[in-house]
């Protein structure tokens, strides 16, 4: 049995650092406040007993020693980076939820087989640099460690050079085996608090597209310029915007679609837009769909562009599969939930998670917990502390039961 | 008879100035390179044997002595400062025909009556402070002094503070006698072009309203949250930027309706916008039109805010009647293109004009040439160099019937 309120007492002293006005918390990734995030999360593991190594990417692994120090860990983990109007549990909960399975277990005075690990993902939001689930990304191979360390932000600076600036630049290689990954994490979205389930045993990962769209059309005066002979990429991509929302809707059940991101050029209030560069995020939990949908986009963006006398183009930047967690994992959530007599239901994540990626190299599950109203990303994104005791007690029984045999 | 190849010369040199790799021209008011314009236009000024004095908005003004300087100055002149992507001619050439205006009258040795002086008035554009025509409205008294001084760019900078850091905040206090008042200016539009004229005889310029539009909605996380519970404020606004171009479509002929400026909060590419900035630029030549798209506008946003959930807040931010200009000032500009013989018809500035604020202090007439593709507010823009020679010979003979008068 875990202690809800040490767990909790750790999520309120964390949600300190970048600390809104709202409520929330704006710690972007490599900032100045995620390296104070990392470091009292470092502090706290080596309090724990813990070793800490930090890989070239940033990624953080505190190590609590097995019996055999030769089998890979069984590891859990999250991120500590968020949202610009980011929420105090979004990823910080399967950090500290990890501490607390290494803290009950110190207490217990439980040596595990496996050894066990909690890691920190870099830059799981994707806000500051994009994609999403660069530290997890890179530690599978499906990103390179350089092409990860070039990305910018919209000041141009890298992540790789910031992670040096902030100290967490590490010198280990990237990647190693993991004999299990776990992870928690409030589900983000509704359902389970619709449902009135304590616990979602998340049997996968829905798919994602990403986009970049660029419109261009001509810039002219405000005034002067009559309606007739306007190219105004604001007004394209205004029904672009429209054309998303409508794919999200005649997809469902299950379809998502969203601009996120929208920035116009040069942005003044007496010129006609000349260029608009926006993004896209669709997602569902059939690739099928995935697929038909993105051929709705590109017809759509087509057909608007000719009827506007504009340029379009359309990248796909980002995309990852749907994508199924491990049967014994799932199963060993499902046994958790059982064990405890806690309410729970079959879920798809909605999110991409750093367990997506880590699925690709490790037999991998997730625990879900309500959130509020279904509300993150956003500042008061919030949690009931009981709910997210109930999820760490889930954890504890899965990694134990996985470090064990 | 003005020296057209003087006035091109000038016009190249001040070009250079904040010179975009397109070929147009950055010079944001109250910018270094702001100053860097206006200190090459005093010095020319100065070479010329003007004096030159600067007010606490820090409008120029560059006089040359008359036979009784007891009488009000007959004035010209326009802006130095472009869009951020701007041309080479947009305020330029008025003031440099000013300046061109005044080397011409000594190379014949004219002594005028009336004194003549060249203005350069302070952030016509709009674009870093807004609203526009900031300096002649101070000087027209429309715009309270301390108003405009404390008025801040996107990065909270004041344009009082950054006329103090350029050296541009002068001494004089702003406003005094004017005896007459005329502007030349690209038309910046596609009339004179299309219909082969050199000179347009400027009767008024039409009216503007501008907006600001909040959209407010509620952020949460594009992956898990359901399309149905979703309260985009992007999608929304995208709704409103359409409606704003079809009220522009549905009051032809004469209306104009742009969406120029538009910022998304938190703008990350996997949160659901919470709330999207806009402004509106309505104008039209007759005023109860422009009342008739403000109550369109109302109604629209207020329908669409309803059926989407979201809140909107319409607030007029400028507004200006359509404008007459001065009967004599005018029949002095259409004598003045008889007289050379050019091509001539009478227009309607669509845009706004420091002559626009003139005219409620002075009697004011205006001279439109043509630019190319009535393309401006776009680093493209361009005349030709025969046509701004025109302009400043009609500038020249109505200048001096007003200041002989
Ligand atoms: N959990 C989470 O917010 N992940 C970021 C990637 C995504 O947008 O799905
Ligand atoms: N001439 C000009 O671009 N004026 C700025 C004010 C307006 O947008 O009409």
């Amino acid at each position: 049995q875990v202690k809800g309120d040490r767990l909790w007492d750790s999520l309120m002293e964390m949600a300190k650092i970048g600390a809104t006005e709202k409520g929330g918390n704006c710690r972007l990734a490599a900032s100045d406040l995620d390296k104070e995030g990392r470091d009292l999360f470092v502090r706290w593991c080596r309090e724990a007993g813990c070793t800490v190594t930090v890989d070239k990417i940033g990624n953080i692994f505190a190590r609590r020693p097995g019996k055999d120090n030769s089998l890979p860990p069984v590891m859990t983990g999250s991120h500590l980076d968020t949202q610009p109007t980011g929420g105090r549990f979004d990823g910080v909960y399967g950090v500290l939820a990890g501490l607390e399975v290494v803290r009950t277990l110190n207490d217990a005075g439980i040596e595990t087989v496996a050894p066990v690990e909690v890691a920190v993902w870099t830059n799981e939001e994707g806000s500051r640099f994009s994609p999403a689930m660069m530290g997890s990304g890179v530690f599978a191979d499906v990103f390179a460690l350089e092409d990860i360390q070039a990305k910018q932000d919209v000041d141009g600076k890298t992540l790789g050079a910031e992670l040096r600036r902030i100290g967490y630049e590490g010198a280990e290689p990237v990647g190693k085996p993991v004999k299990a990954y776990f992870e928690a994490h409030i589900e983000q979205g509704p359902i389970l608090e619709a449902e009135e389930k304590t616990i979602g045993v998340v049997t996968g990962a829905q798919g994602q597209r990403w986009y970049e769209v660029t419109v261009v059309g001509q810039e002219a005066h405000a005034g002067p310029t009559p309606m007739a002979r306007r190219r105004d990429a604001l007004v394209g991509a205004a029904r672009m915007v429209q054309a998303v929302n409508r794919i999200g809707l005649e997809n469902q059940p299950n379809a998502c679609a969203t601009v996120g991101f929208l920035q116009v050029s040069p942005n003044s209030r007496n010129v006609i837009p000349g260029r608009v560069f926006f993004t896209i995020d669709f997602r569902h939990p059939q690739d099928e769909v995935l697929t038909k949908m993105d051929r709705e986009l590109r017809d759509a963006c087509s057909l608007i562009a000719v009827e506007s006398g504009l340029e379009v183009e359309v990248e796909e930047f980002w995309y990852f599969p749907p994508t199924p967690f491990d049967e014994k994992c799932v199963a060993a959530v499902r046994e958790g939930t059982k064990l405890y007599g806690y309410e729970h239901m079959n879920i798809v994540s909605g999110a991409g998670h750093d367990a997506v990626y880590m699925a690709k190299v490790a037999p991998t599950g997730m625990i879900f917990v309500p959130c509020e109203d279904g509300i993150s990303h956003n500042e008061v994104e919030n949690a009931d502390p009981k709910d997210l005791e109930a999820g760490c007690n889930v954890l504890l029984h899965a990694m134990l039961e996985r470090a064990q045999g």
